[in-house]
């Protein structure tokens, strides 16, 4: 079985890509599943519930989160009802939506886990124990299992990376909105990329208008962040999985921009 | 002409990458300047005299540093005796080192700057206006400028790439450990990565042994970190700049490792 | 002389204890100059052109502010037109506002600096490189001096204070919002408190609403913070300063609540 | 009943402050129980077993620690034959050592909790959550509980003394080495101070030589803290429990220094 995985979409040329290429993507790849992080796009800030339709309208079967969930006010009224929406699993317990989604595809069924980084990042409760928990419960079901890690530094993302080599199928970065090249199969089948990297635009810094970052760099002063124009750009993985034993095979990336064009 | 660039080379399986790649890479890209961080040379920590030489030695031509510069006591005393290294240059001005360097290869005078990002990292001098300073001091004898910004954020990684985008030959990224796969030239030909990525272990956590790096994550008990053994990997760029003006024409990752096998 | 100095003032009921006090404080202690900290005095955010003349109408002669400084965005369009207000001194050249300030009372000239530490803050210029600038300046005029270290680390705020013993008169800390028990002279002559404390709500969490803090530390997830009801508090300083030469004489904390009455 | 809590002890001058004082204090205030932090008694850092002995021997029926208590790196195989040793108790499960004590003293129990705060510290099990299972707890047993909170953040430690207000008899924090002056009985009967203080250096900055400290805020190179010479501190509190209903009397600083002499 296969995974399409769509990093951090921000705002609406983010959405815009989704809608253009999710469907050639699919038709390319033919993915058994597909997820997109969604944590930025509403604004670059976060999510809301018609957003989420729409990204499942457009064909994704799950939506993941991360830091920026709770940006827009409306969803914590209204998340236990979007059955497909994850946000980080290490929240405290009170705390509404779920942390893990077990979603059915034909006969195979994927945990999908989104969990938060601590370094650089507020305290949450330790991802790797509550990661333990979390696959303990979906092993009882499926050996398929994919998790998106939302971190900052390198170190805490390789970490997970190894923690979990072999016990799921896929260890995927979000958070740094920039992909790295280091996606490989760990020796004992899982898949890996520190980052995946982020789909809007190309030429902002992390998808925001370049000049109020530099500012804000530059002086201390505050400046209202604002998702920027222009060319946009797209960024994923495609992990091929062992659907009986939930071992990674392959993992791919997608990158698609200008200076990367898509071909069907 | 032509920059090849190698990413933090960690411990002694990082330099015996060097020394096995850099013969023949030299060899097979003919670059017109070797460049190479060395901050985490010694033991992972740090660079000392003896490496330095060893890495000029070697071929490259400027070795520059990061935030673990001093990990090395020894260094601060010898620093200065040391005309090819290259410290951040926003460390204040009583510290000891240079924060650039220019080499002059035939008749060709490249400018390499070595400087420090401030997010999740300790507070230096703002490495905008320092930036500004050197170039401007540089530009006097040459357009010919090499910027590796040794950095934590993404964030703060592309600001600076694009505030200097057009007013130097290229912003690499260093200090995550991970190379991206974002390497592209600006639109004002400047080429621009945010992480050219490291050179030693391929197995490790950052290059570190991973039972200590779990342990410590997962325990919050400090630990003692290794170098880790086994299996090893080289990072690095390939730029080509306009010699007549500094422009960029290219930029090319280089990964070797056992999944991306060496080809001469 | 005598300097009265009072801690950030939040919000309403900070304004309040002013209105109430500083006439009462002024007629018993009799200072040659009052100074406050306004950085909370807008709704616990920042300070408003407005609310600054409120407090200097209230009997104070300058004002000093902080990290919140531009929490209200329209200061930045006004700042230059506040004489009397101060900014920390160490944000970047070309930031409006100043960083310090030299007030004539009679033949007195006071230089107020206010400058703001880097540990646990974002980044700004050094403050002891800039603190050194600064009083080399207002030396050329007057040997008293009285420094508001905006600040959060007390290693960071001791280290100034001893890094002035003997070259300005006071150096007292603000921002923690909780005063400090360990005002004294330093030994050469410095007048010296890690922090002044706050003035305004004397049941909140720094004096915002408890619920919404503690719902944040306890759920991470976001709140909106309102400036605490009910009873309030003012804390200040009262430090004299022999002004021949701008020793400090002696400094005592001012606590005014319903556990520390006030006594004409 | 009545606590006698003694704030962080930093080093041989530390101890030396505890050898002198504690009996004076202990005959001058005939404290039920003395409580003393020992996080940074070897040295400034940390602790060892033969310390935490010759603590208990002055006097102490407790020792709590904090972010120091694994500085010493034997502690950890010793810890646990170290009865009346207390380390921060959201440390993971896998941790050796206790997070909280309870001490019999005559027919009365007392229950000691040390707990680490996340704001500015590394990540660990969340402190609120953490406290209200110990609670739980030891009220089993006693009314009569204690709270060493260590942490950095005003804020944090506020909201752990108002989380826990009319839940035990008193929330006293350290860490900031500087004792705070709003010392208090909160509403519902907790004793409450936002930091006690330390025991040790006087003229240092936390308890350390004052020009290595300088030097690493101003040049950012590392140095090697040393703990200062000269001039002597004890910082503590007095605290008047109902030993019926656990709820707190009264609550009294301690300060011994040239500038504050011990009294009999
Ligand atoms: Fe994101
Ligand atoms: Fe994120
Ligand atoms: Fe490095
Ligand atoms: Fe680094
Ligand atoms: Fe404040
Ligand atoms: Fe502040
Ligand atoms: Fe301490
Ligand atoms: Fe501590």
């Amino acid at each position: 079985m296969r995974i399409l995985f769509i990093g951090d979409v921000v705002g609406s040329p983010g959405r815009q890509m989704l809608t253009t290429y999710l469907p050639k993507l699919r038709s390319k790849y033919k993915p058994t599943v597909t997820i997109v992080n969604g944590e930025n796009s509403a604004s670059g800030k976060g999510i809301t519930e018609k957003i989420y339709k729409q990204i499942l309208d457009l064909g994704a079967q799950v939506v993941t989160l991360g830091n920026h969930t709770w940006d827009q006010r409306d969803l914590i009224e209204v998340i236990d009802h979007c059955p497909n929406l994850v946000r980080p699993a290490n929240f405290p317990e009170e705390v509404p939506g779920q942390g893990y989604k077990i979603i059915k595809v034909n006969e195979i069924e994927i945990g999908v886990i989104n969990i938060q980084g601590r370094t650089f990042l507020p305290p949450l409760d330790c991802p790797f124990k509550k990661v333990d928990q979390l696959i303990a419960e979906i092993k009882k079901r499926t050996p398929i299992i994919f998790v998106d890690f939302h971190a900052e530094a390198t170190s805490e993302k390789q970490a997970m990376g190894w923690y979990l080599d072999g016990r799921v199928s896929a260890v995927v970065g979000t958070h740094t909105h920039v992909q790295t090249g280091d996606f490989r199969i760990l020796p004992n089948k899982t898949a890996y990329i520190t980052d995946v990297g982020m789909t809007g635009p190309y030429d902002g810094i992390l998808g925001m208008e370049r000049e109020a970052v530099l500012k804000k760099f530059i002086t201390s002063l505050p400046v209202k962040f604002e998702v920027a124009k222009g060319r946009e750009q797209l960024n994923g993985v495609i992990i091929d999985i062992d659907e009986k034993n939930g071992a990674a095979k392959s993992i791919k990336p997608i990158i698609i921009n200008e200076d990367h064009p898509f071909f069907d």
